[in-house]
């Protein structure tokens, strides 16, 4: 099968690289902003990739899910807590959420598969 | 050409069979609310099915639409009627609604040819 | 208690009297488009209002709700009937459509104080 | 000052009775969903309070966005945890959810002098 | 009549005070950012002014709408320039975007009733 | 590599080939309003398409992003303007607008390439 973490890591990196070797200072200074914000703070790394996932997941923006599920999976989150966190995206956002539910699972299901590959 | 009809559904299928299988009730309620909420009460299926394709096409979210339109073609709703439905969406939620009015054309076409090929 | 029919729709009539009375021609024609788009075609009024008034609902735009019902309750809608509609509305949309549930019960309930009153 | 938090609450609460009493099956089990989704699990209450919050906030609704900070007081998160949990959703949903951070912050306030006062 | 324009504004300032007062970097970096992306650059004020306008309308965000109206005012663009640019959201976003017309007319109203007093 | 300019004008223009040649009005006059909302007005051409552009991205819309980026190119708009104007988007809509500009940058990079070709 095509390995869809990967092409999406890929296309991902390949894009940020140009939009940061352009030179918009605003969008330089979101990215930067992004990389900061999901730092341990008051709470830590694993609580603030859910919510940046919830977040993304009722906002139903797929490429968001994905690099916030495979965040997640680098952290140690497991299948069962990343799903819970996820049920409650579908609950907030409804049932339009689902399409991106079933692109998540697929996408998880790639990034375990992957690991256990390693 | 390849069957877009064909190919939404299995993929569908195959997801919500995983989400399923998955342990999480919350989910699981929520699809299970979903079978129901369309079903025969105060307003008859069609009126209900034609409610849920406007929702999901203001809410832009193609597979949603894709569903429905199964659906709708499914209780013998017609194109005009169909199209009515989505004008409404579209004038409602504006011209960002034109492409998914452009996907929501071609896959009611697919499910015409396919039904007149039964 | 303050009549919040009547207060919408003083607010209502008096900035779309302003706006057509301006000479901006595309929100003219949005108007208009807006009073074709529920008159009956391939489907009936009552249809549409309900469809009007779901898309309003997952939009959650409480104001665009109040006229959809409005118009329903004007129609012969019954309250089963409205309420099956934004149940799937709530449904497609999820929770954060209850808080535009909770003021659309009670703009419903509005309605019909009046309507008993005449 | 009027009470914001009271004043919420009641409304919330009035609505939410007649709401149950009325006899639409489908959002009594949205709501039923809604009471259970939040109970520990995998995640524990104050991280699915924190999402039901960040969702509320991305998705910009104010009144989901007072309930989940009311919940989160009483679980025992305190302000830094909450903030940074909203900036999170500041900057995955943008300066659009600025005026809801405002009145946010607001609602956290009007809860810890009233939390002062008991 | 009530100053909705003072009013509005007091509010803002009064809670952005709390919020700049407040420790969190990553909401203080957005405030920043907030008022570095309207300066001139490759475009001018105006102009950034109106896609600030048009960004908040078809997001249906009311206080971002004022906040966009104010400035545009203060730059010196007239009401027939400012509905043209609201004409566009309203197309792309729809009919929903008309109530949020309805009050960024009366908005803008007061904002030049306000300047003629001057 | 493919041509992604040449294949996203190819299936826009024969689906709405298609939705003009069905029978219904209401699409056909949001169609013909689209055409006329961006004609020089108070506002000029430029100023109009970095209008539709800003509302195309904050709603993330892909296929809008592209029609009005391809029009930008032709009107002479260059990459400075059309990333400043995404930078706002990006900053009002926050960073689940991120994908959508990395798809946007790409598809400009195609018309710059295109161009230069002619």
């Amino acid at each position: 099968m095509s390995d869809i973490v990967q092409e999406f890591n890929d296309y991902r990196q390949k894009m940020n690289d140009k939009l940061l070797a352009d030179n918009n200072k605003i969008i330089k200074r979101i990215f930067n902003l992004d990389t900061n914000a999901y730092m341990e703070g008051a709470l830590d790394v694993k609580t603030k990739e859910l919510l940046g996932l919830v977040a993304s997941a009722v906002l139903r923006c797929d490429d968001c899910v994905k690099y916030h599920l495979e965040t997640c999976y680098k952290e140690g989150l497991n299948k069962e807590e990343v799903m819970e966190a996820l049920s409650i995206a579908t609950l907030v956002g409804g049932t339009i959420v689902v399409p991106h539910l079933r692109r998540a699972y697929e996408f998880w299901e790639a990034l375990e598969e992957k690991g256990q590959g390693e």
